[in-house]
Formats: structure tokens, sequence, C-alpha cells
């Protein structure tokens, strides 16, 4: 599904003249607060006083995360912006700017490049996020992308969205269905263009979108406890488990996941609990903090969370998640998503 | 010079096991700004009031930035943080907490790894650095590293040191000689242990020295224009001179070269002059500030700064750099240093 790309070859242009065009692109935004954006050495930012400042980064490798034969450079601007907004809204902090360090062949179209910043610029704009820096470098064997943004929070009497503050006695919340983006990618691989005359798998896949709103929203709502699902909620429920030192009990008839995703694959339990790469925020709360949740929500115009089971103490043998089925039989899980090196 | 390295495999290891081994060697680091540090979506730090918030990023790629069979881990991991403290020192402010990401084949053994975060924890101690979270991940067709620094700097009513403020009249002066690192370069490329019977070369390739100090105090000192010299002299100061609407001359004798790349390498002139890696501030003054900076230096036991050359109103031709001889005679150079994607 590659698509012929129009401009001239990375390597024609030259680092400069590429950086030159990028420039053009994105060095334009800027807020009061952007002290000195793209072409020093450094990017200068004001903090708003009182707020903390909150920073992450992700590396997406050619062939590892991403394959240029499966994705336009539009749709790789998006997710790779997308992937470092969603760890900014699994704190419930509103991001502010991003840094985009691209390695190139040097055998792309500076069109190409330029739709990548283009569909990371309009993904950041939607949150008042600047692009304000980065680096641009030769990498013969891949292109590779790193990603980092910092964003800000007001120092009030409401935590920061941790992976150590669940407790026994919280609900477990979700923000969405889970399962489509590794759906998205099963029907890639199988090299359909779409499994149930939808393309919501692939976009889902392609293009997240991180739930920016919704982490603010929880963290102004009281809630403690929060991550976002890149490895699978079985991937990514133990580490809050682990770091809290508490259990959890999902109720498997709760966890929402596209009927589509059911019909169309035998192992679609293990596609969703433990495909990753859905971007939903994973939270926990107690019931009356996770009703508030709901009313916040609904009165924000955004779908309201999925309950899809509890917190309990840790036994013994430590901090376990436990799978429920509909008839209340328990059954424990191992835990695991995605893992690099191994795989 | 591959040394034969203790350890497991990375691809062995598995990703958690590494980063839980990472985290029990830097994790502990912390200082009382660092809410939140590894472990979490993103790490947490609460700015000085007062202070603007700086940050820089640079990327490593293997076989175009290093070469694994001329580099051990410990002065990777250096110099991927070096490069980037050097960006903030450029900026005149100090730096605070670094992500580091690693991209990694799976072959590594987990003792370069940690030996790789060992290195980069002790120079960014000498700082007050901590390293305070990143990601790591698959890299099959070689290692990358992707390196941000976030650093701050107190609102006075001295300025930070930008590329833009380089003014008619000023002297340009740069914090130590030219040239070691590309000829330290050479040396590798021969396969050779030294030159000259010193590692210095090597040193100054493989363990860049960032002026962090050197940075603050030309700051303080009320300079306004600098950067640091990745792309050498040529590379470099017609940026400062582009981005300031100046030309620049600059007195050949007067730039600090080694006697041992004089009398070691027949192009010794390009070597210093455009090879890049420097990682010296290369900076612009009026003359009563340059000597105030040279005095500052003194006492804080730093090496004063060189005078290499001055500042003149750009011409009808547009900003340039000229070289000057010891006998007066100017000639125009070839903007240029090493560039990316072209070479």
């Amino acid at each position: 599904m590659r698509v012929a790309s129009s401009g001239r070859l990375v390597r024609e242009v030259g680092e400069f003249a590429l950086i030159d065009q990028i420039s053009r692109l994105v060095g334009r935004d800027t807020w009061s607060r952007l002290r000195i954006g793209i072409g020093d050495d450094a990017a200068v930012w004001r903090p708003r006083p009182g707020h903390d400042v909150v920073i992450t980064t992700d590396v997406l490798v050619e062939r590892v995360h991403f394959r240029l034969d499966w994705t336009d450079w539009g749709s790789l601007g998006h997710k790779a912006l997308a992937v470092n907004l969603s760890d900014i809204a699994a704190m419930g902090a509103r991001p502010r700017l991003a840094l985009v360090d691209l390695g190139l062949r040097g055998s792309e179209r500076d069109q190409e490049v330029l739709d990548f910043y283009r569909s990371a610029r309009k993904l950041g704009q939607r949150f008042g996020l600047v692009i304000a820096g980065g680096d641009t470098t030769r990498a013969p064997n891949g292109v590779l992308i790193a990603v980092t943004v910092v964003g800000d929070v007001p120092r009030d009497s409401r935590p920061l969205l941790t992976r150590a503050a669940a407790r026994p006695g919280d609900v477990i919340g979700v923000t969405g269905p889970l399962g489509l983006a590794a759906a998205g990618l099963r029907v890639l691989e199988r090299g359909l263009k779409t499994l149930d005359g939808s393309p919501r798998m692939q976009e889902a896949y392609h293009r997240p979108q991180p739930r920016v709103r919704e982490g603010m929203l929880l963290r102004r709502c009281g809630v403690r406890a929060a991550m976002d699902l890149s490895d699978g909620l079985l991937g990514d429920l133990p580490k809050i488990c682990e770091r809290s030192g508490v259990s959890a009990i999902v109720d498997l008839h709760r966890v929402p996941i596209p009927n589509a995703i059911k019909w169309g694959f035998p192992d679609w339990r293990d596609l969703a609990l433990r495909g990753g790469e859905d971007y939903e925020l994973l939270f926990t709360a107690p019931q009356h903090v996770f009703e508030r949740v709901c009313r916040a929500f609904r009165r924000a115009g955004l779908r309201p969370p999925y309950r899809i089971g509890h917190i309990v103490e840790a036994g013994a043998e430590g901090p376990r998640v436990k799978l429920r089925n509909v008839l209340g039989k328990l059954e424990e899980i191992e835990p695991g998503g995605y893992a690099h090196f191994k795989s």
C-alpha cells in the first residue's frame, strides 16, 4: 500500500535544507511561555508558576514498531507523538511541548518527512502542544523516531496519577475498548484492507487517540492511580499491582471487547487482553470517585469509562491479577503482554 | 579492541529484568525537586520558581556516530550524555535531569548496558544531574541512543546564550583547543592505539568534556551569544553569523590547534576547523566582557578562553566567515562541517 511520493530525496536535499523546511512548517508555532523554539542549541520554556513539569520519551524503530510498507508517513508522525501524549495523559498532565528526533535512511522524500511533521503538529495542536525542537540524523539501517513530550500540571491538592496509588476496594476502570489496535495489526499482517468493512481496526493501530482530556479529568475528579495501556491489560495491570502492592480481579465479561474482534479472531481473548497499543487509560479509584468520573466525562462530551474489576489486598503470594468469568470462577493469569528483546 | 564482556545476553535477560537492573543502578538517584523518577509513565519535576526550563535532545546511531569495535560501552554512555550537556552548556543553563532511550540488538551483555548507564551517571553527577527515565527497546539493525536533557536557568537580568546575539565589534572566543576529537577519530580509523604516545586524541573523541561550568560563567559574565562546537568551527560559526545577521573574521594563527595535530596530519587545517565533535563553546562578546570572562574563568580554576577573531557588519553579500592569515590576508571560506545525509 506504499504510495509513490512526491518531493526530492532527503539525501539530495541535505540535512540543513531539510531542517529548514521542517522549521518553516512547525517553527512558527509558539506560545507565550515558549521563549526559544527550533533553531538554537536547546528549547527554552517558562513554566507556569506553581506547576510541576512532567516529561516522557519513547522510541519507535522501523521493523520493530512500524513497517513503512504498512504505514504512511502521516500516520507515523501521528503515532510517534500520540504514544508520548498518552504517557503525559496517564499522569493527568497537560502536554506543552515536544522534541522530535528523526533518523532517516536518506532515501525518503522530503514531502514524506514533512507529512510526518504535519500530522504530528496537527495532533499536537488539538491539545495546545508546540513542536519546539529535535534532532535529525542519518540512520542507514532503518528509520528511527524518538519523541520527548513535556507537560505541566498545577500543584494543587490533587496528586498526579501514578502506578503506585491503587488501594484495596478501588474499582478498575478503562477509558475505551481493548484489542482494536492489535486486531488492526493482524489485518495488516494478513495483507487485508479491512476485516469487517470498517477501517477502525487499522485506524486504531495507525492513529491511536491519546486520552489527554480524560487523563486531566481523572486527576481533577480525585483519581490517584492510572497508567496508559501500551502492553495490553494483562501486561500493564500487573505493573500497577506490583507498584501498589495490591492484587486485582478483572471481570472478563465486563472488559470492553468489540464484537468484530470476537467474531474475527479465534484467539480474541489474548488479542484483546495482551495485544497492546490500545493507549486507553487504565485507572483505579474508590466507587464514588469512579461515579464522579462518569459524570464528568459525560458533561465533557466524552465516553464514560468502563468498570472492569476491582482491587483487593495482595495475598501471601504477593500482587496478582486474576480473571473472573461470568460464573464467578477465578483464574490466575500469567502476567505479560508484548516484551521487547525476548520476542 | 573490543573487550570480551561479562554478564548475560540482553535478549536472555529480557526487557523488564534489564530495566530493573538499570533502575537499581540509577533509580535511587534523586534530588528534592524530582518528584517522580524511573518507574512510572513519566518523570515529574518541580522547577525552581523563577527559573526558565531548557531542554535539548540528540540521537546517536551505530555506524553513523559510533562504532562498537572502536568504543567501549562506558565511553558511549559518557559521550551520549556529554553531547546533550554541551547543548545545555551552550545556553548557559544548569543541567538537572536526563531521559535516556536505548535501542539494543539483544546480543549485548547486561553488564555492557550497565557500564553505559554507570558512566553516564558518573558524568551527570559531576553537575548534579539525575537520570530520571527513558525507554529501552529492541533495535535489531544497530544500537541507537537518544538522550534528552532538561536544565534550568534563573530568570535574572542576564539573558540566555543564543546564536542570534552576536554583534559587530564583538570578539570571538573559544573555550579550548580544536581538532583533538577529529584527530582521535583518524587515529581510530587507522587502527592505531595512539599517534603521539598520548591517549588524549582518542579521549577527546570518546569522552568529550561538556563545558557546563564555562557556559554558566559566560552567561553570568554578560556574554549573550554562544553555541557548542559539534560540526567544527567552520560548520558552526556560520550558524551564529546567519542567525545574528553579521560576518566574522577568524585569525587563523590564533585558533588553538595542538602541535601534535599540525605535525601528525597534512590536512590539519581542515581537521581542526571542520572536523567537529570538539564540544568546546564558541561565543562572542564585547572586549570588556571577554576580559571579564577570562578573569572569572581563572578565579574558578578554569582555563581562560582563546580569542580567535571578531565580528563585523555583514556586507552586501550577507553574513560571511573569513579567515585572516598572519600576514593579514583575508580568505573567504566555504562554510560547512560534517553534514548528515549527504556524506
